[in-house]
């Protein structure tokens, strides 16, 4: 469909955007869904015009071009409890400042509406990220959990994101949440939770990532139907399931990724379970004409060997439909 | 093997046979399946000299060769019941008349006898096509409907098939009958009762295309052997499985092809779930050594792309067999 | 959880309904759901007093109560096209007359409003049974069929059955579909685009029977809290699935029921794979506390030692839901 | 094998262990695996003779006997982080006191310090129960977690549990953890990781409960074969498995037990996925001779009528072995 | 259906006829399947009409019938090669002699014709047991097996039964084969090759044992129908598989009868995984009338517990077939 | 990985070691994998430094290297019993001298000191082959075989093997076992086994293979984890699975290589079911820096078109691992 492919940066954090560009650039990507993280992007400098005009510079100089950019790391801390060393590592020391939780909460949610300015200075009108979770912890419901505390922290979601949605309404852009655990919505019901919990407010939809469904066992293609007014971007990582011996288990023993003994793990786009080329023609279905985001991560592939090669595997799902009804052509007589 | 890939013309009926000649020929195609239908072919001009040799020019033009002929939407007519505007749209008016529908099945038994003189004219021994069934419509079996009436169904498809199999006799041409939902023959029993109806008659067997009986469940590569002295003609579709999710059925809810929501779809060989290479390895073991012919039917993809991408994921199937006893080689002393 | 068990009297209509209530009370079940059909129920007689009293008198009799009652054979000739020899055998001389289909699906239609003012009659809200489709016969989509040709067979359902409904509505009775092949709801998403053509009206809801669903690969569970709001009766018949040695095809061969080489069959409830107790759970999930019918048939079985062995093999599984939350009583302290 | 059969009462807390006694004798249980939870037991009160005298006189009354006593609330504690008011809910006023973590943790072990010499009293020489994990929240690998930090929770693990370890030894009891989410070891590999970490001493074993096992894809029965020399206590819990449909999540969307649309559930034993009869042969094959507890939990069934169930669904596994050899028997000439 | 059950009595060698028919009649069976082994049956004193006249007598005393008798051990030396140590215990002194291989298989022959002589004498008509083969060794087919060599295998086969099947056809007395591994049948196209080689002759037949067949992945129900004209007789033993952890291994390495280490391994019937109820509707179909006769082996239960209990199990799939169309009673009117 | 890739030259003695070379390197192999065999190698010239030379010679002018040799034909006459034509056609004039089978065992373990020897000359420390096994011919337990039999076979192997073991110890060379049928190690636990019977000495480690593993279920990823300081070599053999129509058997019915109707074949790798590259990503997780050999074998396939293609597949899989924590470059701020 000729549809735009990008290279999600986040996990080239510790090269420059220049550095970045050039290697997408070189490898035939389109673009970029820039991290609003490290060197990449600045967030707080949103009303400064000359690093606007810095930033799109490095992508014209390369021909690439921008349709969304991503903030998981400080979006991950506006709801997240608890808020620790982890949030420390990725958050920025402005955001962490002192470390006291609810500082970092306020921080973060006020980085998120700096996000939608930035994106809106940018000229896109997407933002991808997290939205963190105060009951994510109790995922085992062991200790016991009363049904309050799990509609509290819907609740607790709905409160802390709203009025960064609003910032969101007023910039108009759009926030593509990343279903996946740790986050509110993990999963089929809690996206259904989650949705109505906003509200179904248009400024809150996803960012279609089948990695994380996979080995849960979701339809990863059924979810493009469900939500398919909800499919603001598309984030292509790749999942190997290594099920089935009995004594790999789902939850993986807190290994590495890497680790062959893992359940399951992330390997280079189109060399794990993820059926693509269904996936491909559901977004076909319901009409997705936006970028296609490389977020490439395999623990066991050098990552410049893996960029190109999985940016060249999914492009051969991305087809032309049919423009002529077999039927009609059958029956011409 | 170097078995001859041919392109099958029927979902081309709106592009003029010189067209499909022209890009089949610059696909790499060795020949073509023609269809008896629009401007292709015409079974009723079988004694014109000028009209056979016009024909044959086309494919020579093109260095084209021709193995089969095929004549689905004329052999559908001869035992359908009801007959209806699905068949007006697809029989051709000399065939329709009136559309008073024992006229329409005669006439159509009568296009079926030229088929043949008109395939013996052009060099092939093959006609490729469906038979049409009085009984299809009752597969679901409620309202009930008593086994004589079933029975006497496969005794319609031998009284209708019998005379226009002595055409095929005396011209010295086979019958290749496609395996097909709405035809007497549909899936492995009923494929083993049709051809006990027509008491195995030789003028009668079978063109081997897996892509219905994949839904259906049926072993594709089994039925090689299984009807291994039958297995007049091959065509390649393919067709993907999309059930498990509990709300995409095998009968797929009416939902027109290419939409994700269906239980299974056709898709551009090579793109689904037959497993090919197992087929050709049984193709190769009964000694099938006619036409692999590209029956090319994808609602998602475009046919432009597709007719020569799958010209390409077919042939890497047909290798040549082992000349060399490995337990031979093994033993070398 | 104590619902009451009934069993269905259409496959025994060739008994007379005081024998069935016999038996049936014998056997223990708690009610009959009782077919309008043969001796058992005449519709035409709804509004005769000494009838509905003779009627009702038997049930008395033998300790049985009535929750619903059923009209499978005379709603399939409402939409049905063709109408032919299959309905004739079942539809009764009354709604056959001359045969000319327009006036039998007239007749039909005017017998389902009978059925309405019937149950009315006998003090039952609910009656069980079939639609019809003029659309069933293309289920295979070829001939080709354009998609115009399934919409309008929605509006056509809708268009006959929406004054039958008129009368359902002012009785103050619902009908329940019965998703089965040969219906205008045969799946999952036939069944969503049935409910939308009639605009979800409160009359039209289904009747839950499993079996025709377990070989289309439909989730029986899942269907359960899809239609919570539209779930007004369940009626019990068991599948066997017998798929997977690549000759017994899902179709089934237009083989009898009890061929063993079929793909599937249907057995006596409980001997089958529907998952009854994971359907049981969600019946009491969304709150259903109407009967639990027996529609008994295999043809494998003597029918009198079937009918009481699958009531009890059901009975297991309509246990009493827990009233105590575990975590409660583990956090004692 | 006439294996005893034991009740375990954590989930009858909200009874005396008089009333679950005397529930538990009139099933046909062999004893009580009796929680130090609530009223039934006090792990303080372990020097208190008449105490012991006192809950041994209840057994005795009702012809129950004793094997093994359990704590997974306060084991919980010992490890766990963050601690909260989950744990308020579950530890009892005197370990609780005024909630400060680290003094949690600290009364947490020492009581687990007090349950083995209650055991010791009691005449048993097997304490079930949790191990808590500071870890354990770090399940989903995200945010980012070090290595070390991984590494730094089976450390932590070891130090807090080889002191009570000790008192275990010179009590000569032995501690049989469950593995299970929450806990240090969940599944295989995190399993043989806290083995090593404590250096395989034979004070800590394990409780084998397949239910959480199940849902990881974990085979129970190898589970057993690969530990034999560490099983030293059985509990039965059965899990129902209802992946597949593509909304049912294996993390189940923080739905309540008992909900439908989980993708696995606990059931009364015998209803579910365990495959028991192969797990009794294998314990009978590691020479396994120590009780069978039902830890009985179905949030949809009422537990008067699961508890006796469930004990006769597990009896008939538990036959008695061969004591011919067949080869031999056939041989005989 | 009524069908007779008896014990076959080969696993019973060390008790005597009269213990056995003792315990079998006790346990509800209708006969026994007598082994031609130890002290039960010696095929040598065929023509002895006191010894013929005592065994009936024992039968007689215990209401118990005679259908079949079996003589696997004898069968299994006719072919076998080589002839060793494992042949020496199971044959007897008069068939071992001095162990000579040729002259043991000769012997073996010799009684297997006294058998189908005794068979006459005893009244009944069916001699189960195995062939052996010479061949079966090259299984593995390494080091590499000339396919001549299997063809020979098969032609000796031929070659030393037909000299039995004439004292068969003689006496009116069929032989039915056990496929089995070690035998010239073990498996579904080694059974078609083995009916060849004896040109389908009517006197060899086969029994239906499904325990070895289902670790080799054949449809024992398919079986059934594709070998309809041979099954004579039935041998009903369970099989459980363990397949799955990538461990158990389907050739089990060796591990002795009731290791749950093993991939698979026989449980009494009706604990494994045979599809019995889909297998005597099978026979219903193809109008099996005969005996099904209990091969109880379960090396992890006593088999005095489990014969009975198997019987009970078999005994619930023996219903009586369906007298009534359903169709018919459907549409009464 | 840049691990290099070698031919296994044992299917190729039909052609020179020099033809071979020339093929290999044109096709781009990095070495070879000589098998003493035929002309390539001959074990008992060990000492003769000009035939050392002569042969590196050949692989120096093709520019191929040498990581291992092998003797998989006389390593299986060391243990094999019976002894018979097979071997006769594989283990050469010397080795079968006058075929006495205790001779040829002797004769066969002295070719394998001598190829240790061999293996010194050429520089090189790993030999590959066959054990062979007096206990294989039991391994369907019929007729019956004690358990002292088995055990005798596991410590015949040890006394044959420990003397041949100690020249590779004194020579510095390991043995790499293959694990396939027909030897003392087959599967899982069979490997467990021979592992203890030879008390884990350093001088006997495995050949990964997985082709044979495949079709027995066992988990061939795993098995590199399980045993991971045993696996000294690679043999790359690819295996296709035909399973699930029923009536192809795991056994294969002693159909012949390439034949459709066995249950499992081998086929060019690549196109077979082995999970390749979670295999490669094992090996490099266990650190085998080693040779990948392509074992060439497919009986459909011709191997000039094979082995091309084949090394082609497999590279694709041996790609460098990360070199970059993901974690870290996604947390740099």
């Amino acid at each position: 469909m000729a549809r735009p492919f990008t290279l999600f940066t986040g996990q080239w954090a510790d090269l420059t955007l220049e550095e970045v560009a050039e290697l997408a650039a070189g490898w035939g990507y389109d673009g970029l869904e820039i991290a609003v993280s490290g060197e990449h992007l600045d967030a707080w400098r949103w009303d400064d015009e000359d690093y606007i005009a810095d930033r799109l510079g490095i992508l014209e100089r390369h021909g690439l071009k921008l349709w969304a950019i991503s903030n998981h790391l400080k979006g991950q801390a506006v709801c997240d409890d608890p808020i620790d060393f982890r949030h420390q590592a990725i958050v920025g020391a402005r955001v962490w400042g002192d470390g006291e939780p609810e500082g970092v909460r306020r921080r973060a949610a006020e980085e998120m509406k700096h996000t939608a300015r930035l994106a809106r200075r940018l000229g896109v009108d997407t933002v991808v990220g997290f939205t963190g979770s105060s009951i994510w912890q109790y995922v085992a419901m062991f200790p016991p959990v009363p049904a309050e505390k799990i509609e509290a922290g819907y609740a607790d979601f709905a409160e802390r994101w709203n009025p960064i949605l609003d910032v969101f309404d007023s910039e108009g852009v759009r926030f593509a949440h990343e279903v996946h655990p740790s986050e509110i919505a993990y999963d089929y019901y809690s996206t259904v939770k989650t949705l109505e919990a906003i509200g179904h407010r248009e400024a809150f939809g996803l960012n279609w990532d089948p990695s994380h469904m996979m080995w849960q066992g979701i339809d990863v293609v059924d979810f493009i139907y469900d939500f398919a007014d909800r499919i603001y971007h598309v984030d292509c990582k790749d999942t190997k399931m290594r099920m089935g011996n009995g004594r790999a288990g789902i939850l993986s023993s807190h290994l590495p990724w890497g680790d062959g003994r893992r359940g399951w793990d992330f390997v280079s786009a189109g060399r794990g379970d993820v059926p693509w080329e269904q996936a491909f023609r559901a977004l076909t279905a319901i009409g997705y004409e936006g970028p296609i985001s490389m977020e490439w991560e395999d623990a066991g592939m050098d990552r410049l060997v893996g960029a190109p090669e999985s940016l060249a595997a999914l492009k051969k799902f991305d087809f032309e439909p049919s423009t002529q009804s077999f039927d009609a052509a059958f029956s011409q007589d």
